[in-house]
């Protein structure tokens, strides 16, 4: 029997999604807690892996078992053994072909930043701190340029071993809310995938637009050259987090408990 | 020379404002800062005490120094000695017989609190779980009825050594915004003074009246009375915020670099 979980955690201490030796991992964690509950060694496969740093609001994850356990049970067996920071939303049987990296449609994540004359503590851990204040406008023109399908080479840290760099970007919204006497912008990315590091790339060259560091439209020349350094800088991980994944069709029945 | 600052601070990992022995708390660690910027001890006085695992938003202190240090550079001074969960957000120089405690007009505190079906780890830091979606109307009707000059008598933890228990609440708003899958409630209470857990006692009084734990007006008998045992239960306290304190002018020249 497949089933599917749906889970987020606080990034902040965690060395990132995928499980390592002698590091405390999201992967790693959930891992142990299925040994527990079905008292045999268990794989967790995640939709995708997050950096060291990064949150999730709706990781997406698959694992196999042979269990009695109703489904809608596996939210609490799992809770209960995890520490706060990680959290299981909703757990589902799902289809036995079902692949969760491999049936993804859509994936969306979130890059925050927020402007204000000093760090924040009650925002900086999910959000990076910036000094200036970028041109909403200027970054929301930017981000229409992003969409649609692309070679993304420039928006890839090095060292990937990505066989394509061709994505489809379906959207990128760029949002300002007032924060506590400064501003809050979240940049929302959806796509087909991504490349490594490359929305937190987006985030970073969306903010130098807006702050007059890159010239509008150069977006456009890195699309063409794969030029890295016409685009911004990467943004720290703390401000990332993964939303969520659309297979085409709902994964968890909505009823919640 | 008086000086006045603007803090924020996580409260997750202090216990507390008021300075303890072997503890680490708000107090101490700007008392430690101070002592090193000027050279010599130096007593912090806060607008008022927040409990272990309380966050602020806008705390006021003061202290007296003799320095040719201007005081919009008291920001970066401090911040470069303090942790990150803990920022001055303003610095500046107050009146000779400015007294951050006795001169203070008006104070504002948040409580947040989140319905969703399981605690979700980007909001538990700062907002407290609860399991059933209470009603909102029923809220804002019990919510307005704590408004006015009142004998909190029953909103105050027992042990607490106010010469009266008489306030006046300026105001208690309450909001519904949605936050994940769930939805997230913040009550903003003003009001001219509290009692201590005044703030988490309303919280859950309203919570409980918005689940129907208790009757709509309850609150009416419970001035009459002093009964605590009619009002809902202290909240927990990583869901309460201070928000600011209200002097009746501006301390801070609104300049922020």
């Amino acid at each position: 029997m497949r089933f599917v979980l749906k889970v987020s955690y606080d990034g902040t201490d965690f060395a990132g999604w995928q499980i390592q030796p002698q590091k405390r991992t999201v992967q790693g964690e959930l891992e142990r807690a299925a040994a527990e509950i079905f008292g045999r060694p268990v794989s967790v496969q995640g939709s995708g892996r997050t950096d060291s740093g990064v949150h999730a609001l709706g990781q997406i994850c698959q694992f196999d078992a042979e269990t009695g356990i109703p489904a809608p049970k596996l939210r609490e067996c799992f809770n209960a053994r995890l520490a706060p920071d990680v959290r299981i939303l909703s757990g589902a049987q799902a289809p036995e072909d079902f692949d969760c990296i491999r049936n993804a449609k859509k994936k969306t994540y979130r890059y925050r930043f927020y402007c204000a004359p000093c760090e924040l503590p009650l925002i900086s851990r999910y959000g990076a701190w910036v000094r200036f204040q970028p041109k909403i406008d200027a970054m929301e023109r930017e981000a229409k340029l992003i969409e649609g399908e692309h070679d993304f080479c420039a928006f890839c840290a090095s060292g990937s071993s990505a066989k394509t760099t061709v994505r489809t970007v379906y959207s990128v919204a760029v949002s300002q809310t007032p924060c506590y006497g400064g501003s809050m912008y979240d940049i929302t990315v959806c796509g087909n995938g991504f490349l490594y590091n490359m929305v937190r790339i987006i985030a970073g060259h969306l903010l130098a637009v807006g702050c007059g560091q890159r010239e509008e439209g150069s977006v456009l020349t890195a699309f063409k050259t794969g030029e890295r350094g016409l685009l911004g800088k990467t943004m720290p991980p703390h401000g990332l987090t993964m939303v969520g994944v659309d297979y085409g069709f709902e994964l968890f029945d909505g009823r919640e408990d």
